[in-house]
């Protein structure tokens, strides 16, 4: 079985855009703005948005499930205040959770949290309840950096994060570390902002403690985790000279990374350096890149050509990168799986 | 001959840093604090922190030249205003054009910039040509971020910065894109300050067009480019979706990543994905990594062991890394090489 740990919902209908644009619009009197009620989609349109799209590469390219969390660019954290978020929140993890039901053998719920800048992320605890009580989602997003750009909440290992983690441990669910568009002219959303946040939430663990405080805290970097595995070298000595453990026990329990690395180069270097029981298959597709790679005439994101094609992996190893490692990080995904005999 | 482009005097005798203290302490009224020439480092002093420390480690390590700059995590552009700069860069620079004076064969000069955060950059100039002109400074360092990690200036494709470029393409110099130490909680400097300063800046002239308007100008990207060379095909994928060229044409006429890698399978990749002639070696030593890797029983910053053990490298190719590049990027590097007869 491939589990793809990394999908969004780029491709809903046309209609939850302009919901967002009316919500934007009406941000300094959000009761001129549209209600949740007043977004209309049918199952139709979802099952087309669906099938046309996601469900058609992943046959294509033979992949059997999707973890699948609305679209990392629109959450906008930083976009009107808590309010702002939450009633967003809600109606993009409504959608994805239709697709999970239409859909059930082929996606999973992971949720977006309403997080708001300056906001208290235990506000966000509710909609993650209902995500996964409700819902039956096996994960969430947690964006480092709502600001979109600023970097202004504190690092994710200060306490300021902590009661999002003891929710996170009590219903046993792994976050991805995923922030969402830049506003800030600097960093180019998907070029910049997403790779460096992934390098980022990394170095943040690294220098902390976080892990001694939530021994089965989880965190999934995206990406590949950015530049860690190419600088994996650096990393190991800077934990040395800040006297940490080395990176294999002081991170390696708790921090996991996907295969959304569009080259073949750069899938050998993750699986040559990074321990295959830290390595989650993913693509996220339909996301950032979508074309085809002149070099090889595939899709970019056609990562499971890569994870094949790689010498650093036995079949028994290609097996945990493709379903037993993500089963282990998600274990609501493996209980839901069994549960439906898989 | 192997010449290192990336090194800093970062074992400086501790007089600076004492200065520097005394500065800092008087920024609110200047007049206070501590005039230039209380700064008094002897020939002794200078020669011996130099002679046991970075040029022992060149002779051990067989590299023949550094290119010297001051230290990056001391330029703090965000201290102060652009007096503080102004006064701190003329400092540190005078120091490095001592070591160079004083080791000829070993050292070559590049500049700090007196940048500060929301001034204009031409404010730069009088130094940089000081350097270049009187003190034979054959590169500078320019940092896209001087407010510290917050990223308040425009991204380097804006016509903010054009006086600079226009005077480095007169003086046919190029600059090394490198930030300073971070005052934002979320980023540790040489964990991912540095790592996400190299990927935004790269990021950044893909999106633009910079290099129509100024055909000769040169940035050297140095760690190796940040995340960029390990996710090599997902910036192809962005270039190809923006509608830009090829990168080959669009960006590496102009752009060149140095080899300060810290592990073999880093200097694979690198030197597998991106083009020989776009490869500088560097080793930033001494600097953030000073450690002995446990599993080589050799120093992270040894980065010369990588390129000699690289399979993707001929002894021509290695050649072009370890001087050809240095010469060709840096012209009035050569043209010095060559009055000395080498």
């Amino acid at each position: 079985m491939i589990i793809d740990v990394h999908g969004h919902y780029t491709t809903a209908p046309a209609a939850l855009g302009a919901w967002r644009d009316l919500q934007i619009a009406a941000l300094k009197d959000p009761s001129c703005g549209p209600r949740p009620s007043d977004l209309r989609i049918s199952d139709d349109e979802l099952r087309e948005s669906i099938e046309t799209n996601q469900l058609a590469k992943m046959r294509e390219r033979g992949s059997d499930l999707t973890i699948f969390s609305p679209r990392a660019s629109f959450m906008a954290h930083h976009i009107g205040d808590f309010q702002t978020s939450s009633t967003w929140a809600a109606i993009c993890n409504e959608l994805c959770h239709r697709v999970a039901e239409m859909f059930p053998d082929h996606f999973v719920g992971a949720a977006m949290l309403p997080q708001s800048p300056g906001v208290d992320p235990a506000s966000c605890i509710p909609e993650l309840e209902r995500c996964v009580r409700e819902y039956g989602f096996v994960g969430i997003n947690l964006n480092p950096d709502p600001s979109g750009g600023h970097w202004t909440s504190p690092p994710l290992t200060d306490r300021h994060w902590y009661s999002l983690y003891e929710k996170m441990v009590e219903l046993d669910i792994p976050a991805m570390i995923h922030v969402s568009t830049s506003c800030n002219a600097c960093f180019h959303t998907t070029g910049a902002h997403y790779l460096n946040a992934d390098t980022t939430a990394f170095m943040q663990c690294l220098t902390g403690d976080l892990f001694k405080d939530f021994p089965p805290l989880r965190f999934l970097i995206p990406h590949g985790g950015g530049a860690v595995p190419y600088h994996w070298g650096r990393f190991r000595g800077l934990a040395q000279e800040l006297k940490k453990p080395l990176l294999d026990e002081h991170l390696l329990d708790n921090i996991f990374f996907d295969t959304c690395v569009y080259h073949q180069p750069g899938i050998d270097l993750l699986t040559k350096v990074i321990p295959v029981k830290n390595v989650l298959f993913a693509s996220e597709m339909i996301g950032a890149v979508r074309g085809i790679d002149p070099l090889t005439g595939h899709h970019y994101d056609d990562t499971k050509r890569y994870i094949a094609a790689t010498p650093h992996l036995s079949d028994q190893e290609r097996h945990l990168v493709y379903e037993g490692n993500a089963r282990r990080v998600f274990p609501r995904l493996d209980a839901r799986l069994k549960a439906r005999g898989r």
